[in-house]
């Protein structure tokens, strides 16, 4: 624990410095409700440049975001090994359990032993449990924090345990939205028809959200990753999903915990596509937001929101130039994956109109050329050359398509949520809150 | 200000969220010193990356380091134009005087119009005041919190600010130890003779620093900057100078004001080079925990320690591979410029020798092949190739030679730390010291 800063919640005093004590009364109570919000890939680098991107998308000046409004600290994300970049499986294990395993590790400690995270331990203590995301709901966050397998790879494994998982006679969850159907077979005797059996209303598009009206309910709503924000007709799909989830699992009166990842935040990192992360986090705060309002309606609740690493070494600035060009990336309306199947599909002789049809800036005779000499050479360097158009534009800068080992933002909010000032491993959120809860 | 984070220190109240108001008394009183240290360049993954330094260079498991045990929040650093990444000198501005600038502007505000920084406002209260850095002592970032002019440049306009600006007919500084003989000639009548005149204590090299015996009192001991940590004889040098400043500006009674900068840091990540980032890390981190000690035993001293911005897009991990290798960073004993000037002067035929003199890890064959080559295209390109070399080792990524926009740690300790928990720009920092002090 931090040693300079012992925690109001826990200790009752909040102290800076040795020598004043700061006194405050212990809380009213634990918390009776926890929403966790996972940006997966959301290193500082990303909550920086989206204050930006928003005052340059609006041509206003910088104000605070909702990351800003809740930032209480920052969390290192070393895994348990010696590499010090953590994949998301190893973090997610730790951000759930406290248990710190190898990159890989789903629930599991390094001699892959089941680890209890803080979903089931909130189970176990009869609230109603949910995990939203807009990844295939059964990938490495909200894995970590329902499954106990070797591997983040064993997606099948994964998608039996939330159906079949018990904690003392109890399904594991009550909800889960996201992607994935393709793991929760429709046929006869698959996983869905079995979450049917067992209760689950079940949908399989978004558009459908309004018939899931209690709990249990499950909605599958893309055969594996939903779109990215940034292609997608429901842009703000996270945040729709929230709202949903935060209104079915408040019905019951004992209480909740509700996990949120903005999944693809790290998609877009991973793909150096500096617009596509933007539109992500865009939902992710949208769906904070949702959260933040429902902490206020509802104040005994805590939010906690963090990330699992940062992806893609972003920085903002590149290459000598003291700049970033916020503006520019908010004139990029598609994702790189997708301008390039436009690009491609409308070929070489109409590839400034397609360009012009999702890209809000005009490309250079010399862009130009550099992309229509790419675009003869396949998908894979067109794909490339667009995204070194956005990124040279923009002066965004990257350094790989994996992790990197940077601290991670934490913001807290609501009961408790003083527990989480200061630097912390991302193994003591979780501690943090079985402490406040006497888990 | 912070909407969620009512301040303790200013309001009486500490809030998260809205409904959950932990009251917290008023404090006993301001501080009656304070304590403002600048890591110049070190944004997050200079402090991540200096956590796992100092457990790979042990070879032992990750420990906080004191910029964790401090941490309290981040600030974000963009200049007064539509740029998003700032210089040193328009970041020491807002981190003096609370007033954004442009690049370039020391005290000034945009319309090269003068404002008076914290310091400044120490000083007409009666405060003993100082600076100290390891680069030339009217670099930026000392020179934004005593100088006013309206371009960085203009070192020797800066230094006869340091000499001939009053206060209440008062000097301004009491104390400035760093580099910077160049600009306070010693010839009859120059700046040096002008503040021997003036009473202060003068010594020439950092081995004298016992001589410095009470105020006024000056020490430049380089011509320009200080050696690098790496490359130097008194690796520990802003640790030394701070011990001084702190033992000679607490002897009056009326409380001092004391900016310690850590220059280096930003030099070396200009270069590129992690190895010599380090070190200087290192030397910061001494420096803070002898001020750490300093408020321990004087606790009404605040404590405030943050960057003027990042420097080189520095990622830890990068080209895809999940892993930093901080081990292979501690076995580099000299700065990229100091290894290179050995490689040159050993030649070719010793290079394997010179690398090994300085280098505990051995070059590989292809990297010695390469190293051999480089050096054949003479200094800068061997130095280019020493720092792919170590850069490739310890999986090391870098965007720039400049700087990049990603918001800065904020460590507090001590007297109304308090008042710098959470998300503030740089301009928050000088506003909330003079709002406890009432300034």
């Amino acid at each position: 624990m931090h040693p300079s800063l012992r925690i109001g919640a826990i200790a009752g005093v909040l102290v800076f410095g040795s020598a004043q004590a700061v006194e405050t009364p212990a809380p009213s109570s634990a918390p009776k409700n926890i929403i966790y919000m996972i940006g997966d890939g959301m290193g500082p680098a990303y909550t920086t440049a989206y204050r930006y991107y928003q005052a340059g998308q609006a041509g206003s000046p910088v104000t605070p975001t909702v990351f800003d409004q809740l930032l209480v600290g920052l969390a290192s994300t070393y895994p348990d090994d010696d590499t010090y970049v953590t994949d998301s499986a190893a973090s997610a294990t730790a951000l759930a359990s406290g248990v710190k395993s190898y990159n890989g590790a789903i629930g599991v400690d390094r001699r892959e032993t089941p680890v209890e995270g803080v979903l089931a331990k909130a189970r176990r203590a009869g609230w109603a449990t949910g995990v939203v995301a807009t990844s295939q709901i059964n990938h490495a966050t909200p894995a970590g924090f329902v499954a106990h397998v070797a591997s983040r790879r064993m997606y099948d494994a994964i998608a039996q345990q939330y159906v079949n998982a018990r904690i003392a006679d109890n399904s594991m969850l009550d909800l889960m939205l996201g992607g994935g159907q393709k793991y929760f077979s429709r046929d006869p005797g698959g996983l869905a028809e079995q979450l049917a059996e067992q209760g689950y209303q079940q949908i399989w598009a978004l558009e459908e959200m309004d018939k899931l009206t209690r709990l249990p309910a499950m909605g599958l709503v893309a055969e594996v990753g939903m779109p990215y924000a940034l292609d997608s007709d429901a842009p703000h799909r996270l945040a729709q999903m929230t709202d949903k989830a935060l209104s079915l699992l408040s019905e019951p009166e004992g209480g909740f915990f509700l996990m949120v990842e903005g999944s693809q935040i790290d998609w877009c990192g991973h793909g150096n596509d500096i617009a596509c992360a933007m539109a992500e986090m865009h939902d992710f705060a949208l769906a904070i937001e949702r959260a933040k309002a429902f902490v206020d309606a509802h104040p005994e609740t805590l939010l906690v929101i963090t990330a699992d690493h940062s992806t893609g070494g972003l920085t903002l600035g590149a290459e000598g130039t003291y700049a970033w060009k916020p503006e520019v990336v908010a004139q990029v309306h598609r994702s790189a994956n997708a301008l390039t199947d436009a690009l491609m599909a409308g070929g070489a002789e109409a590839l400034a109109q397609s360009w012009q049809a999702h890209v809000d800036f005009a490309l250079s005779e010399e862009e130009l050329a550099g992309l229509k000499q790419a675009l003869g050479r396949g998908e894979k360097a067109l794909q490339s050359a667009v995204l070194n158009v956005i990124n040279r534009r923009s002066v965004t800068g990257w350094t790989t398509g994996g992790h990197t080992a940077v601290d991670v933002p934490v913001m807290a909010y609501g009961t408790g949520a003083e527990a989480f000032v200061g630097y912390q491993d991302n193994t003591e959120i979780p501690k943090r809150m079985m402490a406040l809860m006497g888990w």
